[in-house]
């Protein structure tokens, strides 16, 4: 990168640093914002900065808000009496956009791993109980996601929440809609049946 | 994208304006971006605007740069007899990566295209004139792109600039090295024919 201007190369290295952004790539980003109207470029660096600024975790149920508690928390229209436990903001979001779950939410920022040294005093799982034992409810649902990970932190919360004595549900596993059966695997394939369901 | 906060849908919204990056990219750079150190991240807008403040065009050759001239254009090293035409910076830095040619440059700022009303007067050819009569030098390489813009625009320049009496010259088109005969298209393949040299 000797040709470079210093500006050129620190924009390059920077971009670099994000994930899914190589070397060519950062490169065809910047040659592009070297041609993109100076007030843009500024939009897009205010842009990064007031999302670091604004952005804080809500205190109760650990999604990404401006304001605490978040939006989700704060609304008197959602169903107090059922949590949906997931790994992170953006489960929340996919889980939001079917715009068919009404209850509140828990973030745990993480899943089990001991592998990477993650355990249960890592994620948000004394938040969760603490929570629980303030405001109790009535179906806990766990929708950490289908990997080793998901499914370890999936049996322990069922197991350390089961004797409080509030139904803990999993979100189901199976072949999804749109989906081909020929080139399913054959875990889901087996979740798929031992999940089927009378018509 | 209603349930996001409002900082975090507006850095969305700026990141999909760059090229290559959709809704799905910038959510997940967004993320990430939520996760990295706040000095990281303004490391990152201070790159964005510093490009901006610091980078200008070169006044004799149009090559990216800091200081007028560029390193390359004062570098009283390099051979002043040859100029190499390329259509953008980046076309600059991909000769330069080779380290074997010593000589100048002119960057046009685009290439002819009469379907996108591009013409001669749109891109930097008055301003290679201009350079010609100040300082004659002996040879031009024209090494805009293979394609269609890029050959009009060297058909061009060629007619317009061999009556001034230096020598002009075109890169060569061929195999890639490493490439495959077998996968090379036809036209490459004739132009490759064509430019056989004895051994």
């Amino acid at each position: 990168m000797g040709q470079y201007t210093q500006s050129i190369g620190r924009l390059i290295d920077e971009l670099t640093k994000l994930p899914g952004i190589g070397e060519k790539t950062a490169q065809r980003l910047t040659f592009f914002l070297l041609k993109t109207p100076e007030q843009d470029v500024s939009n897009l660096a205010k842009a990064l900065l007031d999302v670091k600024q604004h952005v804080r975790y809500c205190s109760i149920c650990g999604n990404l808000t401006e304001q605490d508690p978040c939006a989700i928390c704060q609304d008197a229209k959602r169903k107090r009496n059922v949590i949906c436990v997931v790994e992170e903001p953006n489960d929340l979001y996919a889980i939001e956009r079917t715009k068919e779950f009404y209850g509140l939410y828990h973030v745990l920022m993480g899943a089990l791993s001991p592998l990477e040294g993650v355990g249960p005093e890592d994620i948000r799982i004394q938040e969760l109980l603490r929570r629980l034992q303030q405001e109790p409810c009535d179906e806990i649902i766990i929708a950490t996601n289908p990997n080793v990970e998901g499914e370890a932190t999936a049996m322990y919360l069922a197991k350390l929440l089961k004797p409080l004595g509030m139904k803990i549900t999993r979100i189901a596993h199976g072949i999804p809609v749109g989906g081909d059966l020929e080139y399913a695997d054959e875990i889901t394939m087996t979740r798929a049946l031992e999940g089927r369901r009378e018509l």
